[in-house]
Protein backbone atom coordinates (compact mmCIF):
# COMPACT_ATOMS: atom_id res chain seq x y z
CA UNK A 1 0.00 0.00 0.00
CA UNK A 2 1.06 3.81 -0.95
CA UNK A 3 0.27 6.63 1.46
CA UNK A 4 0.54 10.13 0.56
CA UNK A 5 -0.26 13.47 2.09
CA UNK A 6 -1.67 15.59 0.09
CA UNK A 7 -3.62 19.21 -0.53
CA UNK A 8 -7.23 19.38 -1.98
CA UNK A 9 -8.19 22.57 -2.32
CA UNK A 10 -5.61 23.57 0.16
CA UNK A 11 -6.79 21.49 2.62
CA UNK A 12 -4.30 18.51 4.29
CA UNK A 13 -5.14 14.97 3.98
CA UNK A 14 -3.93 11.66 4.22
CA UNK A 15 -4.82 8.92 2.22
CA UNK A 16 -3.98 5.52 0.27
CA UNK A 17 -3.75 4.74 -3.61
CA UNK A 18 -5.66 2.71 -5.44
CA UNK A 19 -4.13 -0.14 -6.91
CA UNK A 20 -3.27 1.72 -10.61
CA UNK A 21 -2.21 4.83 -8.94
CA UNK A 22 -4.56 6.82 -11.03
CA UNK A 23 -6.08 8.10 -7.56
CA UNK A 24 -6.39 8.51 -4.10
CA UNK A 25 -8.84 7.50 -1.00
CA UNK A 26 -9.16 9.91 1.84
CA UNK A 27 -8.54 7.79 4.96
CA UNK A 28 -10.62 10.06 6.94
CA UNK A 29 -13.10 8.79 4.44
CA UNK A 30 -12.10 4.63 4.68
CA UNK A 31 -12.71 4.77 8.71
CA UNK A 32 -15.11 7.57 8.99
CA UNK A 33 -12.91 9.74 11.56
CA UNK A 34 -12.53 12.83 10.73
CA UNK A 35 -9.68 13.64 12.53
CA UNK A 36 -7.24 11.54 10.54
CA UNK A 37 -6.04 14.59 8.90
CA UNK A 38 -1.96 13.72 8.63
CA UNK A 39 0.42 10.98 7.83
CA UNK A 40 1.27 11.25 12.07
CA UNK A 41 -2.47 10.81 12.83
CA UNK A 42 -2.53 8.16 10.48
CA UNK A 43 0.59 6.37 11.44
CA UNK A 44 -0.61 6.45 15.50
CA UNK A 45 -3.81 5.19 15.00
CA UNK A 46 -2.44 2.29 12.32
CA UNK A 47 -2.70 -1.36 13.49
CA UNK A 48 -2.83 -4.68 11.35
CA UNK A 49 -6.70 -4.82 12.03
CA UNK A 50 -6.79 -0.64 9.89
CA UNK A 51 -4.53 -2.28 7.42
CA UNK A 52 -6.87 -5.04 6.59
CA UNK A 53 -9.85 -3.27 6.19
CA UNK A 54 -8.28 -0.48 4.16
CA UNK A 55 -7.30 -3.25 2.07
CA UNK A 56 -11.42 -4.43 2.18
CA UNK A 57 -12.42 -1.16 1.11
CA UNK A 58 -9.58 -0.86 -1.70
CA UNK A 59 -10.86 -4.49 -3.15
CA UNK A 60 -14.92 -3.13 -2.95
CA UNK A 61 -13.92 0.47 -4.04
CA UNK A 62 -15.90 1.72 -7.76
CA UNK A 63 -13.55 3.16 -10.03
CA UNK A 64 -14.57 6.59 -9.33
CA UNK A 65 -14.27 5.94 -5.57
CA UNK A 66 -11.42 8.59 -4.41
CA UNK A 67 -10.05 11.43 -6.26
CA UNK A 68 -7.76 11.90 -9.76
CA UNK A 69 -4.26 12.29 -8.61
CA UNK A 70 -3.78 15.37 -11.18
CA UNK A 71 -6.50 16.91 -9.17
CA UNK A 72 -4.69 17.05 -5.86
CA UNK A 73 -1.13 18.20 -5.07
CA UNK A 74 0.96 15.58 -3.32
CA UNK A 75 3.09 16.78 -0.50
CA UNK A 76 6.17 15.84 1.61
CA UNK A 77 4.20 12.68 3.65
CA UNK A 78 5.41 14.05 6.68
CA UNK A 79 5.70 17.77 6.25
CA UNK A 80 6.03 18.65 9.61
CA UNK A 81 7.71 16.06 11.59
CA UNK A 82 7.61 16.31 15.76
CA UNK A 83 11.27 15.86 15.92
CA UNK A 84 14.50 16.56 13.47
CA UNK A 85 14.91 13.94 10.68
CA UNK A 86 18.11 11.55 11.82
CA UNK A 87 20.57 10.74 9.48
CA UNK A 88 23.40 8.27 8.99
CA UNK A 89 26.35 9.51 6.89
CA UNK A 90 29.07 7.95 5.52
CA UNK A 91 26.80 4.55 5.83
CA UNK A 92 27.87 2.95 2.27
CA UNK A 93 31.98 1.93 1.50
CA UNK A 94 31.84 3.50 -2.10
CA UNK A 95 30.84 7.34 -0.76
CA UNK A 96 32.85 7.08 2.39
CA UNK A 97 35.59 6.70 -0.17
CA UNK A 98 34.59 9.04 -2.54
CA UNK A 99 34.63 11.92 0.24
CA UNK A 100 38.22 10.97 1.31
CA UNK A 101 39.68 14.10 -0.37
CA UNK A 102 36.86 16.41 0.95
CA UNK A 103 36.18 15.54 4.06
CA UNK A 104 39.77 13.98 5.44
CA UNK A 105 39.42 11.97 8.89
CA UNK A 106 36.00 12.16 9.06
CA UNK A 107 35.42 10.18 6.26
CA UNK A 108 37.07 6.99 7.02
CA UNK A 109 34.85 4.04 6.46
CA UNK A 110 32.66 3.73 9.97
CA UNK A 111 33.26 1.56 12.70
CA UNK A 112 30.17 3.00 14.57
CA UNK A 113 27.16 4.39 12.49
CA UNK A 114 27.36 8.58 11.87
CA UNK A 115 24.45 9.89 13.35
CA UNK A 116 23.49 13.63 12.52
CA UNK A 117 20.10 15.45 12.12
CA UNK A 118 18.28 17.78 10.02
CA UNK A 119 16.22 20.30 11.10
CA UNK A 120 13.25 20.98 9.00
CA UNK A 121 10.87 23.92 9.06
CA UNK A 122 8.85 22.42 6.08
CA UNK A 123 10.03 19.26 4.69
CA UNK A 124 9.27 19.61 0.52
CA UNK A 125 7.89 17.32 -1.35
CA UNK A 126 7.74 15.94 -5.17
CA UNK A 127 8.24 18.79 -7.64
CA UNK A 128 8.74 21.65 -4.89
CA UNK A 129 11.63 23.75 -5.26
CA UNK A 130 15.00 23.44 -3.69
CA UNK A 131 16.16 27.18 -2.75
CA UNK A 132 19.25 28.22 -4.31
CA UNK A 133 19.98 30.29 -1.66
CA UNK A 134 22.15 32.48 -3.06
CA UNK A 135 24.75 34.03 -0.63
CA UNK A 136 24.71 31.33 1.92
CA UNK A 137 25.82 28.34 0.00
CA UNK A 138 27.90 28.06 -3.55
CA UNK A 139 27.82 24.09 -2.96
CA UNK A 140 24.69 22.56 -3.27
CA UNK A 141 24.84 18.80 -3.36
CA UNK A 142 22.52 15.87 -3.75
CA UNK A 143 22.24 12.46 -1.78
CA UNK A 144 19.41 9.95 -2.67
CA UNK A 145 18.76 7.88 0.98
CA UNK A 146 15.94 5.42 1.55
CA UNK A 147 14.21 6.70 4.27
CA UNK A 148 12.28 4.51 6.99
CA UNK A 149 9.25 5.68 8.66
CA UNK A 150 8.75 4.25 12.58
CA UNK A 151 5.19 2.93 13.29
CA UNK A 152 5.44 2.42 17.08
CA UNK A 153 7.30 3.90 20.25
CA UNK A 154 9.95 1.34 21.32
CA UNK A 155 13.31 1.76 23.42
CA UNK A 156 16.02 -0.78 23.18
CA UNK A 157 14.42 -2.41 20.28
CA UNK A 158 16.44 -5.94 19.68
CA UNK A 159 17.67 -6.34 15.68
CA UNK A 160 15.26 -9.13 15.80
CA UNK A 161 12.62 -7.04 16.04
CA UNK A 162 13.38 -4.32 14.45
CA UNK A 163 10.86 -4.49 11.60
CA UNK A 164 7.72 -4.90 14.19
CA UNK A 165 8.65 -0.85 14.77
CA UNK A 166 8.80 0.02 11.33
CA UNK A 167 5.69 1.93 9.83
CA UNK A 168 7.04 1.80 6.15
CA UNK A 169 9.46 3.17 3.86
CA UNK A 170 10.06 6.67 1.17
CA UNK A 171 12.76 8.36 -0.85
CA UNK A 172 14.75 11.57 1.09
CA UNK A 173 17.04 14.05 -1.16
CA UNK A 174 19.05 15.06 1.68
CA UNK A 175 20.14 18.71 0.45
CA UNK A 176 23.09 19.65 1.54
CA UNK A 177 25.36 22.73 1.60
CA UNK A 178 28.49 21.50 1.38
CA UNK A 179 30.76 24.84 2.51
CA UNK A 180 28.89 24.90 5.43
CA UNK A 181 28.73 21.30 6.25
CA UNK A 182 32.63 21.09 5.35
CA UNK A 183 33.15 24.83 8.16
CA UNK A 184 31.75 23.01 11.07
CA UNK A 185 32.62 20.33 12.77
CA UNK A 186 29.53 19.12 13.61
CA UNK A 187 27.35 18.79 10.36
CA UNK A 188 23.68 20.16 10.97
CA UNK A 189 24.42 23.09 9.74
CA UNK A 190 24.67 22.74 6.39
CA UNK A 191 22.01 20.60 6.59
CA UNK A 192 19.62 22.24 7.92
CA UNK A 193 18.82 24.96 5.31
CA UNK A 194 14.86 25.87 4.67
CA UNK A 195 13.88 23.35 1.41
CA UNK A 196 17.08 21.11 1.62
CA UNK A 197 14.64 18.20 2.76
CA UNK A 198 12.80 16.61 0.31
CA UNK A 199 10.94 13.48 0.77
CA UNK A 200 7.96 11.48 -0.69
CA UNK A 201 5.78 11.01 -3.10
CA UNK A 202 4.50 8.43 -0.97
CA UNK A 203 5.41 6.25 2.11
CA UNK A 204 5.14 2.56 1.25
CA UNK A 205 3.91 0.13 4.01
CA UNK A 206 6.58 -2.58 5.28
CA UNK A 207 4.10 -5.39 4.83
CA UNK A 208 5.15 -4.96 0.81
CA UNK A 209 8.43 -4.83 1.13
CA UNK A 210 9.87 -7.26 3.79
CA UNK A 211 13.34 -7.30 5.31
CA UNK A 212 16.02 -7.33 3.91
CA UNK A 213 15.92 -5.00 1.75
CA UNK A 214 17.57 -5.33 -1.58
CA UNK A 215 16.43 -2.33 -3.13
CA UNK A 216 18.56 -0.47 -6.46
CA UNK A 217 18.56 3.34 -5.94
CA UNK A 218 19.62 6.20 -8.48
CA UNK A 219 19.96 9.54 -8.40
CA UNK A 220 19.91 11.90 -11.86
CA UNK A 221 20.97 15.31 -12.64
CA UNK A 222 19.60 17.10 -15.68
CA UNK A 223 19.55 12.85 -16.77
CA UNK A 224 23.05 12.24 -16.05
CA UNK A 225 23.01 9.50 -13.61
CA UNK A 226 25.04 10.19 -10.88
CA UNK A 227 24.17 7.80 -7.96
CA UNK A 228 23.21 3.96 -8.72
CA UNK A 229 23.55 1.44 -5.83
CA UNK A 230 21.46 -0.59 -4.01
CA UNK A 231 19.77 -0.44 -0.50
CA UNK A 232 21.88 -4.22 0.09
CA UNK A 233 25.03 -1.80 0.35
CA UNK A 234 24.09 -0.54 3.49
CA UNK A 235 27.39 -0.87 6.13
CA UNK A 236 25.07 -0.77 8.69
CA UNK A 237 21.32 -2.20 8.13
CA UNK A 238 18.23 -1.09 9.42
CA UNK A 239 17.36 -3.35 12.13
CA UNK A 240 21.10 -2.62 12.92
CA UNK A 241 20.72 1.02 12.79
CA UNK A 242 16.99 0.98 14.92
CA UNK A 243 18.41 -1.29 17.71
CA UNK A 244 21.71 0.62 18.12
CA UNK A 245 19.95 3.89 17.88
CA UNK A 246 16.88 2.76 20.31
CA UNK A 247 19.49 2.17 22.98
CA UNK A 248 18.36 4.21 25.55
CA UNK A 249 16.72 6.63 23.42
CA UNK A 250 13.04 6.24 22.51
CA UNK A 251 12.22 6.25 19.00
CA UNK A 252 8.73 7.68 18.13
CA UNK A 253 5.88 6.81 15.84
CA UNK A 254 6.80 9.12 12.62
CA UNK A 255 10.18 9.19 13.50
CA UNK A 256 12.01 9.44 10.14
CA UNK A 257 15.47 7.68 9.30
CA UNK A 258 17.49 8.34 6.47
CA UNK A 259 19.85 5.50 5.92
CA UNK A 260 22.34 7.09 3.93
CA UNK A 261 23.47 7.95 0.70
CA UNK A 262 25.97 5.97 -2.15
CA UNK A 263 28.56 6.83 -4.03
CA UNK A 264 28.37 9.78 -6.75
CA UNK A 265 27.02 12.70 -4.83
CA UNK A 266 28.72 16.15 -6.36
CA UNK A 267 31.49 16.84 -3.82
CA UNK A 268 32.94 13.53 -4.73
CA UNK A 269 33.93 14.53 -8.24
CA UNK A 270 37.12 16.05 -9.08
CA UNK A 271 36.07 19.13 -10.08
CA UNK A 272 33.05 18.84 -7.70
CA UNK A 273 29.48 18.98 -9.70
CA UNK A 274 27.57 21.14 -7.07
CA UNK A 275 24.09 22.04 -8.23
CA UNK A 276 22.55 25.24 -10.09
CA UNK A 277 19.61 27.09 -10.79
CA UNK A 278 17.48 25.01 -12.93
CA UNK A 279 19.58 21.83 -12.57
CA UNK A 280 16.62 19.02 -11.99
CA UNK A 281 17.15 15.88 -9.34
CA UNK A 282 15.29 12.40 -9.63
CA UNK A 283 15.62 10.52 -6.66
CA UNK A 284 14.39 7.03 -7.63
CA UNK A 285 14.28 3.83 -5.27
CA UNK A 286 12.86 0.67 -6.71
CA UNK A 287 9.44 -0.05 -5.36
CA UNK A 288 9.12 2.81 -3.92
CA UNK A 289 8.88 5.58 -6.42
CA UNK A 290 10.73 8.62 -7.69
CA UNK A 291 11.51 12.39 -6.29
CA UNK A 292 11.76 15.12 -8.73
CA UNK A 293 13.11 18.67 -7.35
CA UNK A 294 14.33 21.44 -9.51
CA UNK A 295 16.54 24.41 -7.70
CA UNK A 296 15.64 27.43 -8.07
CA UNK A 297 16.69 31.12 -7.01
CA UNK B 1 7.24 37.65 34.07
CA UNK B 2 7.88 33.58 35.12
CA UNK B 3 6.01 31.51 32.98
CA UNK B 4 5.64 27.73 33.88
CA UNK B 5 4.24 24.18 32.75
CA UNK B 6 2.47 22.51 35.39
CA UNK B 7 0.36 19.37 35.91
CA UNK B 8 -2.82 19.91 38.22
CA UNK B 9 -4.59 16.67 38.83
CA UNK B 10 -2.39 15.44 36.09
CA UNK B 11 -4.04 17.90 33.31
CA UNK B 12 -0.81 19.92 31.98
CA UNK B 13 -1.62 23.51 32.07
CA UNK B 14 0.45 26.97 31.60
CA UNK B 15 0.42 29.85 33.97
CA UNK B 16 2.27 32.63 34.96
CA UNK B 17 3.62 32.85 38.86
CA UNK B 18 2.36 35.35 41.02
CA UNK B 19 5.13 38.43 42.02
CA UNK B 20 5.98 36.14 45.48
CA UNK B 21 6.39 32.94 44.02
CA UNK B 22 4.02 31.28 45.83
CA UNK B 23 1.19 30.62 43.63
CA UNK B 24 0.57 30.18 40.07
CA UNK B 25 -2.29 31.24 38.10
CA UNK B 26 -3.40 29.22 34.46
CA UNK B 27 -3.35 31.74 31.65
CA UNK B 28 -6.37 29.77 30.52
CA UNK B 29 -8.24 31.27 33.27
CA UNK B 30 -6.77 34.77 32.83
CA UNK B 31 -7.19 35.28 28.75
CA UNK B 32 -10.62 33.00 28.89
CA UNK B 33 -9.65 30.39 26.32
CA UNK B 34 -9.69 26.23 27.17
CA UNK B 35 -7.10 26.31 24.49
CA UNK B 36 -3.97 28.04 25.93
CA UNK B 37 -3.11 24.25 27.70
CA UNK B 38 0.79 24.49 26.81
CA UNK B 39 3.42 27.03 26.50
CA UNK B 40 3.58 26.62 22.97
CA UNK B 41 0.02 27.54 22.16
CA UNK B 42 1.08 30.66 24.66
CA UNK B 43 3.86 31.45 23.05
CA UNK B 44 2.19 31.18 19.66
CA UNK B 45 -0.77 33.15 21.09
CA UNK B 46 1.30 35.89 22.94
CA UNK B 47 2.06 39.43 22.31
CA UNK B 48 2.76 42.78 23.74
CA UNK B 49 -0.83 43.40 24.73
CA UNK B 50 -1.37 40.09 25.90
CA UNK B 51 1.61 40.83 28.32
CA UNK B 52 -0.15 43.90 29.44
CA UNK B 53 -3.48 41.86 29.99
CA UNK B 54 -1.45 39.72 32.06
CA UNK B 55 0.29 42.23 33.87
CA UNK B 56 -3.25 44.08 34.56
CA UNK B 57 -4.45 40.61 35.91
CA UNK B 58 -1.85 40.30 38.49
CA UNK B 59 -1.75 43.47 39.75
CA UNK B 60 -5.61 43.39 40.34
CA UNK B 61 -5.33 39.39 41.65
CA UNK B 62 -6.62 38.49 45.17
CA UNK B 63 -4.31 36.51 47.53
CA UNK B 64 -6.37 33.50 47.15
CA UNK B 65 -6.50 33.67 43.08
CA UNK B 66 -4.39 31.02 41.52
CA UNK B 67 -3.31 27.75 42.80
CA UNK B 68 -0.27 27.31 45.56
CA UNK B 69 3.01 25.64 44.08
CA UNK B 70 3.01 22.91 45.96
CA UNK B 71 -0.25 21.83 45.26
CA UNK B 72 1.67 21.58 41.37
CA UNK B 73 4.24 19.68 39.52
CA UNK B 74 5.95 21.98 37.89
CA UNK B 75 7.21 19.82 34.47
CA UNK B 76 9.48 21.21 32.24
CA UNK B 77 8.43 24.23 30.58
CA UNK B 78 8.47 22.38 26.97
CA UNK B 79 8.23 18.83 27.81
CA UNK B 80 8.01 17.96 23.88
CA UNK B 81 9.56 20.59 21.72
CA UNK B 82 8.18 20.65 18.13
CA UNK B 83 12.19 19.96 17.00
CA UNK B 84 15.40 18.65 18.71
CA UNK B 85 16.97 21.25 21.02
CA UNK B 86 19.69 23.42 19.34
CA UNK B 87 22.97 23.35 21.22
CA UNK B 88 26.18 25.51 21.00
CA UNK B 89 29.22 23.60 21.91
CA UNK B 90 32.71 24.84 22.89
CA UNK B 91 30.91 28.25 23.45
CA UNK B 92 32.59 29.79 26.59
CA UNK B 93 36.64 29.61 26.54
CA UNK B 94 37.57 28.17 29.06
CA UNK B 95 35.37 25.05 28.35
CA UNK B 96 37.21 24.57 25.40
CA UNK B 97 40.49 25.05 26.81
CA UNK B 98 39.54 21.99 29.61
CA UNK B 99 38.47 20.00 26.94
CA UNK B 100 41.47 19.63 24.58
CA UNK B 101 42.89 16.79 26.40
CA UNK B 102 39.23 14.53 25.94
CA UNK B 103 38.08 15.34 22.35
CA UNK B 104 41.77 16.91 20.83
CA UNK B 105 41.15 18.69 17.77
CA UNK B 106 37.74 19.30 18.21
CA UNK B 107 37.95 21.20 21.33
CA UNK B 108 40.10 23.73 19.50
CA UNK B 109 38.52 27.61 20.56
CA UNK B 110 35.69 27.53 17.38
CA UNK B 111 35.67 30.06 14.74
CA UNK B 112 32.42 29.69 14.00
CA UNK B 113 29.56 28.26 16.20
CA UNK B 114 29.35 24.72 16.26
CA UNK B 115 25.89 23.63 16.67
CA UNK B 116 24.88 19.91 17.55
CA UNK B 117 21.35 19.06 18.61
CA UNK B 118 19.57 17.21 21.16
CA UNK B 119 16.52 14.26 20.20
CA UNK B 120 14.21 14.62 23.38
CA UNK B 121 11.44 12.20 23.83
CA UNK B 122 10.57 13.67 26.69
CA UNK B 123 12.45 16.66 28.60
CA UNK B 124 12.37 16.37 32.11
CA UNK B 125 11.93 19.07 34.82
CA UNK B 126 13.05 20.44 37.83
CA UNK B 127 13.46 17.36 40.65
CA UNK B 128 12.58 15.26 38.02
CA UNK B 129 15.26 11.87 38.11
CA UNK B 130 17.82 11.96 35.36
CA UNK B 131 17.92 7.79 34.09
CA UNK B 132 21.47 6.27 34.78
CA UNK B 133 21.31 4.35 31.80
CA UNK B 134 23.54 1.13 33.27
CA UNK B 135 25.03 -0.45 30.42
CA UNK B 136 24.78 2.33 27.78
CA UNK B 137 26.82 4.53 29.55
CA UNK B 138 29.42 4.95 32.45
CA UNK B 139 30.46 8.42 31.64
CA UNK B 140 27.42 10.95 32.24
CA UNK B 141 28.59 14.48 32.53
CA UNK B 142 26.36 17.72 33.30
CA UNK B 143 26.23 21.01 31.67
CA UNK B 144 24.45 24.19 32.82
CA UNK B 145 23.46 26.34 30.25
CA UNK B 146 21.33 29.22 29.78
CA UNK B 147 18.60 28.66 27.03
CA UNK B 148 16.73 31.09 24.80
CA UNK B 149 13.23 30.17 23.88
CA UNK B 150 12.02 31.72 20.29
CA UNK B 151 8.99 33.60 19.98
CA UNK B 152 8.47 34.48 16.65
CA UNK B 153 9.04 32.75 12.94
CA UNK B 154 11.84 34.58 11.52
CA UNK B 155 14.54 33.74 8.65
CA UNK B 156 18.08 36.06 7.76
CA UNK B 157 16.89 38.10 11.19
CA UNK B 158 19.91 41.04 12.03
CA UNK B 159 21.68 40.99 14.90
CA UNK B 160 20.21 44.13 15.69
CA UNK B 161 16.52 42.63 15.69
CA UNK B 162 17.59 38.96 17.53
CA UNK B 163 15.76 40.15 20.40
CA UNK B 164 12.34 41.07 18.75
CA UNK B 165 12.41 36.99 18.04
CA UNK B 166 13.06 35.79 21.54
CA UNK B 167 10.66 34.92 23.73
CA UNK B 168 12.45 34.19 27.60
CA UNK B 169 14.92 32.27 28.51
CA UNK B 170 15.49 28.79 31.26
CA UNK B 171 17.54 26.56 32.34
CA UNK B 172 18.86 23.64 30.38
CA UNK B 173 20.98 20.92 31.82
CA UNK B 174 22.94 19.64 28.77
CA UNK B 175 23.27 16.11 30.28
CA UNK B 176 26.11 13.87 27.96
CA UNK B 177 27.09 10.21 28.07
CA UNK B 178 30.56 11.42 27.09
CA UNK B 179 31.76 7.34 26.03
CA UNK B 180 29.00 7.26 23.33
CA UNK B 181 29.99 11.17 22.59
CA UNK B 182 33.58 10.06 22.17
CA UNK B 183 33.33 7.47 20.12
CA UNK B 184 31.04 8.83 17.31
CA UNK B 185 32.24 11.68 15.42
CA UNK B 186 29.14 13.67 15.74
CA UNK B 187 27.63 14.49 19.10
CA UNK B 188 24.11 13.97 18.59
CA UNK B 189 24.35 9.93 20.04
CA UNK B 190 25.83 10.74 23.38
CA UNK B 191 23.39 13.57 24.31
CA UNK B 192 20.32 12.17 22.90
CA UNK B 193 19.46 9.79 26.37
CA UNK B 194 15.94 9.71 27.28
CA UNK B 195 15.95 12.26 30.46
CA UNK B 196 19.61 13.77 29.54
CA UNK B 197 17.58 17.08 29.05
CA UNK B 198 16.26 18.87 32.05
CA UNK B 199 14.73 22.67 31.22
CA UNK B 200 13.31 24.57 33.83
CA UNK B 201 12.06 25.73 35.88
CA UNK B 202 10.54 28.56 34.72
CA UNK B 203 10.90 30.96 31.54
CA UNK B 204 11.48 34.25 32.01
CA UNK B 205 10.13 36.73 29.87
CA UNK B 206 12.85 38.80 27.58
CA UNK B 207 11.49 41.93 29.15
CA UNK B 208 12.95 40.91 32.86
CA UNK B 209 16.35 40.57 31.38
CA UNK B 210 17.25 43.01 28.44
CA UNK B 211 20.48 42.19 26.06
CA UNK B 212 23.09 42.05 26.85
CA UNK B 213 23.05 39.50 29.49
CA UNK B 214 25.38 38.95 32.48
CA UNK B 215 23.51 36.66 33.97
CA UNK B 216 26.16 34.79 37.22
CA UNK B 217 25.30 30.98 35.92
CA UNK B 218 26.65 27.81 38.52
CA UNK B 219 26.60 24.07 38.76
CA UNK B 220 26.93 22.07 42.19
CA UNK B 221 27.15 17.94 42.02
CA UNK B 222 26.14 17.18 45.81
CA UNK B 223 27.04 21.02 46.98
CA UNK B 224 30.38 20.42 45.42
CA UNK B 225 31.32 24.09 43.34
CA UNK B 226 31.79 22.71 39.88
CA UNK B 227 30.80 25.27 37.32
CA UNK B 228 30.78 29.16 37.96
CA UNK B 229 30.84 32.15 35.25
CA UNK B 230 28.92 34.74 33.64
CA UNK B 231 26.63 34.79 30.12
CA UNK B 232 28.97 37.67 29.24
CA UNK B 233 31.53 35.10 28.30
CA UNK B 234 29.93 33.58 25.51
CA UNK B 235 32.28 33.45 22.71
CA UNK B 236 28.71 33.92 20.42
CA UNK B 237 26.74 36.20 21.68
CA UNK B 238 22.68 35.36 21.77
CA UNK B 239 22.03 38.00 18.96
CA UNK B 240 25.14 36.87 16.72
CA UNK B 241 23.65 32.71 17.48
CA UNK B 242 19.98 33.58 16.31
CA UNK B 243 21.51 35.74 13.25
CA UNK B 244 23.85 33.36 12.24
CA UNK B 245 21.30 30.50 12.86
CA UNK B 246 18.84 31.92 10.95
CA UNK B 247 20.85 32.66 7.71
CA UNK B 248 18.42 30.51 5.53
CA UNK B 249 17.01 28.36 8.11
CA UNK B 250 13.71 29.43 9.51
CA UNK B 251 13.32 29.71 13.28
CA UNK B 252 9.93 29.01 15.00
CA UNK B 253 8.09 29.82 17.96
CA UNK B 254 9.18 27.69 20.82
CA UNK B 255 12.75 26.58 19.69
CA UNK B 256 15.02 26.03 22.10
CA UNK B 257 18.74 27.29 21.95
CA UNK B 258 20.96 26.34 24.78
CA UNK B 259 24.00 28.87 24.20
CA UNK B 260 26.76 26.25 25.91
CA UNK B 261 28.63 25.62 29.05
CA UNK B 262 31.58 26.95 30.99
CA UNK B 263 34.50 25.43 32.28
CA UNK B 264 33.73 22.78 35.13
CA UNK B 265 32.00 20.14 33.74
CA UNK B 266 33.38 16.45 34.84
CA UNK B 267 35.05 15.22 31.85
CA UNK B 268 37.18 18.32 32.10
CA UNK B 269 38.68 16.79 35.37
CA UNK B 270 41.75 14.59 35.75
CA UNK B 271 40.65 11.89 36.58
CA UNK B 272 37.08 12.68 35.38
CA UNK B 273 34.04 13.67 38.26
CA UNK B 274 31.07 11.61 36.09
CA UNK B 275 27.87 11.64 37.34
CA UNK B 276 26.47 8.31 39.42
CA UNK B 277 23.40 7.29 41.22
CA UNK B 278 22.25 9.15 43.71
CA UNK B 279 24.26 12.44 42.87
CA UNK B 280 22.31 15.95 42.53
CA UNK B 281 22.74 18.35 40.16
CA UNK B 282 21.63 22.01 40.90
CA UNK B 283 22.15 23.90 37.82
CA UNK B 284 21.38 27.97 39.19
CA UNK B 285 21.48 30.92 36.83
CA UNK B 286 21.18 34.92 37.85
CA UNK B 287 17.97 36.29 37.78
CA UNK B 288 16.09 32.82 36.44
CA UNK B 289 16.89 30.64 39.30
CA UNK B 290 17.22 26.76 40.02
CA UNK B 291 16.93 23.52 38.15
CA UNK B 292 17.73 20.20 40.08
CA UNK B 293 18.10 16.70 39.05
CA UNK B 294 18.82 13.91 40.80
CA UNK B 295 20.76 10.49 39.08
CA UNK B 296 18.91 7.73 39.82
CA UNK B 297 19.20 3.65 38.73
Amino acid sequence: MYFATYLENKVEKVGVLKDDGSRIIDLAIIFNKATITTMLNFIAYCTDDKLKEIEGYLENANSNDGIAIEDVKIIAPIPEPRRNVICLGLNYKDHAEELKNSLGEQAQIPKVPVYFTKMTSYIIGNNDKINRHVGITNEIDYEVELAVIIGKEGTNIPKENAEEYIFGYTILNDVSARDLQKSHSQWIRGKSLDTFTSMGPYIVHKSQLPLPLTLNLTCKVNDELRQSSNTKNLIFDIPYIISDLSRGTTLKPGDIIATGTPAGVGMGFNPPKYLGTGDSIVCTIEGIGTLINKVSD
